[in-house]
């Protein structure tokens, strides 16, 4: 009986990250304070760890992994790469399709594997509390899930409407012993103030991550953690892309193509640098691998935003960095359902696309769950609404190479299991949600509120 | 970095599984029909395909598993052995824990490894719909995803109460094809007479088996499906016990004492059978492996209840059964949470028992949900609270050896993870869950309904 899971012994566990800046053709922008002028490690160090701004700034192409971090990753990974034959045979394509799953982490997807290490460097710099922002609850899980391997004191700051809506994953991070507090909270100033100017505020993650930096920032033993956009975050995902590699080394297969959800570009960044990097080396096979990013229609940062410097928040707290961004202010429709709601994508994704070497694609969100429904009752598992972009532009293509009759290798991210989304699926099933596609106006709109130095 | 997980490549997915009647010290007895009589095949044959009732009956000691069914049990097997590292240092023990988890299939729970073979023989036999009842949705959602593998209909009737509270297992089901009633429904007499009865009837599970088991018998193209309890179900388990033998020797050890949640009796029997077939040869070691049934202190089968002929439902629609039971009309209080309701154990769990061939242990509810909080703080995985109860019997034993210094080896059988229990989790954490103990009156009271044929 033939393979189709490819499992890695945990010996294979990467060694080191691997740095997309050593590869890009003009080094990486930096990010820049409220002046307009690169900002320094200095301000950012009120909130970050020195070993964090050092991954964040740093152009060296491998970056070891400490031990332990990967005697955290042995928990879960390697996490497998299968080969979805079944959903081949229903599709009738000539087409190969593998996934990596991601969803096999005790937080159910891709996150855990920047909240350890990042637990692991605050710990080091003697910090004992690390707090930050959540919205649906995913990175909330993973952030709680990787203090408590290091007893580090998580505290998360949710989003108030979600925190009503989904109390399992606030019960997931009271297991892992996380402290929740809705947001906006009486904990911080910002929350409070929010609260004076209207009591039932349902919150918003701009409001949450003001909290959290609030905390962060005012606090010595404190710091704050993002679960996505940052260099950082996006260099400790690429053990998912090295893994992948390999186990394409075991199945002696190759991908042609690979695509990955994109929002802040962590799940995207994780799975398509590692194979960015044989292509910025003239490729493994003498041709390129093709990255595909896959964004919602509904939050179109890649396919329909502007390149320019904007802030990482809505509030304009933050430095800004140079991305594709809808404007800091840009809200996706209350009928997205389908999550990748940030308004723009990471620095680094945003300029690979930018210089021709990615692509990018817009998926309308019925039909990214239905390819949700279909990989389900092919192969089990129930996809987080995330990893749906994914599996609907890697079908699309698997339809394609039908109609050609082309043998191509496909491979996608599934970044999740959908265990705690299932309320979208309801809301699926019942012809709740809608396609939603921005006018060009609304667009132009939010992108005149980018800051003056974009 | 030494290993920590051991995983079989998917040529090594058992080709037989092992089926214990073979090695049993007497034969066992058989199921009676309302006569008092053994029920024929022929009785059973209006509900079960021929191929799943030769299994309920057979003595063969190995039988195979058909290719279409290792194929689909290819989507997810074999499932990791866990060496549970961080578990042993937080108890500060001498003993080597490990863990088998099955929570890695696509319905998060060891349910699909007999749904599967059950729609198999059933489509084999040219029945095109089955029926079943579900509590919770463990079972109803392991039948649907088996189902949908082989284009079978699946109809699912879920006590009503169940019905509305846990929509998210209803919307998994729902996801992988199958159509789902609240019970009582209007589908069936039985349920239409409760409904007479009373409009607001919330259901119970002897209710959705005998809707279950009308609509199964009373249509040529349907057939009925059990999740536990019955001889096949759990022959079709000991798939996992077969598969952590090999992992055991990947590792190089071998378990001292096996535990697993005892409910039906299929986990338990699954993980423990094929360690059973050592012992009855004489112990692989010279010794035999201890294998200890761990069952809820409030729903206690095997250690309180009388080993006697008793039905299968509580309604006392179904053949009756040799086994431990606290009667047919037990029903564990409302205030237990941790699954494992039944009122009796498997005849083939209850006859090793009444043989001294394994071991049972009751344990109460609040130290198995604490025993869930230290395993998912230490491992990250969040388990069902039906695995809490090994985890309990399991850390207990740990705490043992750590008093004597006994570098035991311990096992015990994960069968799923919590994240469609997370509003237990939340029950135990609020304080609303108690200990709950029943005074010997009340089982002697149930104990008084045994049937004639006791």
């Amino acid at each position: 009986m033939e393979s189709l899971r490819f499992v890695l012994p945990q010996s294979e566990i990467p060694t080191h990250w691997y740095n997309v800046a050593a590869d890009l053709p003009s080094p990486p922008l930096p990010p820049l304070g409220p002046d307009g002028k690169p900002a320094t490690p200095e301000q950012m160090g009120v909130i970050f760890p020195m070993a964090i701004l050092e991954q964040e700034m740093s152009t060296e192409r491998w970056i070891p992994i400490p031990q332990e971090v990967r005697e955290i990753y042995r928990l879960w990974r390697p996490s497998p790469l299968v080969r979805a034959a079944r959903l081949e045979a229903m599709l009738g394509t000539p087409a190969k399709i593998y996934y990596k799953y991601e969803g096999v982490s005790p937080a159910g997807s891709h996150k855990p594997n920047t909240a350890v290490p990042q637990a692991y460097y605050n710990r080091q710099a003697g910090i004992r509390r690390i707090a930050t922002e959540t919205g649906a609850g995913q990175w909330g899980c993973s952030l709680a899930l990787a203090c408590q391997m290091f007893g580090i004191e998580a505290r998360v700051y949710m989003v108030k409407v979600s925190y009503e809506q989904k109390p399992y994953r606030r019960s997931m991070m009271r297991a892992w012993g996380a402290e929740i507090f809705a947001s906006p909270s009486a904990m911080t100033q910002t929350g409070r103030e929010a609260l004076a100017r209207d009591p039932d505020h349902p919150g918003s993650l701009g409001l949450a991550i003001s909290e959290a930096v609030e905390e962060a920032a005012s606090r010595a033993d404190t710091n704050y953690a993002l679960g996505s956009v940052l260099n950082h975050v996006i260099l400790h995902q690429t053990i998912i892309g090295q893994e992948a590699k390999k186990q394409f080394e075991m199945a002696d297969d190759w991908p042609d193509v690979v695509f990955a959800p994109c929002g802040g570009g962590s799940s995207f960044g994780g799975m398509a640098f590692p194979f960015f990097a044989d292509n910025a080396a003239g490729g493994r096979n003498g041709k390129p691998v093709r990255l595909v990013a896959v964004e919602p229609a509904s939050c179109p940062s890649l396919t329909r935003g502007k390149y320019a410097y904007d802030y990482g928040d809505s509030s304009g707290f933050t430095p800004m960095m140079k991305m594709f961004t809808l404007g800091h202010d840009f809200t996706p429709p209350g009928i997205h359902a389908g999550g990748l709601r940030y308004h723009g994508a990471s620095p680094l994704v945003s300029q690979l696309y930018r210089e021709g070497l990615i692509e990018a694609v817009a998926v309308p969100q019925l039909a990214t769950f239905e390819a949700g429904v279909t990989f389900a009752r092919a192969e089990g598992v129930i996809p987080a609404p995330e990893s749906c972009h994914a599996i609907r532009a890697a079908i699309d293509e698997a339809l394609r190479c039908k109609q050609t009759g082309e043998p191509r290798t496909l491979l996608f991210n599934l970044t999740g299991h959908g265990h705690f989304d299932m309320s979208s699926y309801d809301r699926y099933f019942a012809g709740e949600l809608e396609d939603f596609e921005y006018p060009r106006e609304a667009i132009e709109e939010s992108l005149r509120h980018l800051p003056d130095f974009a």
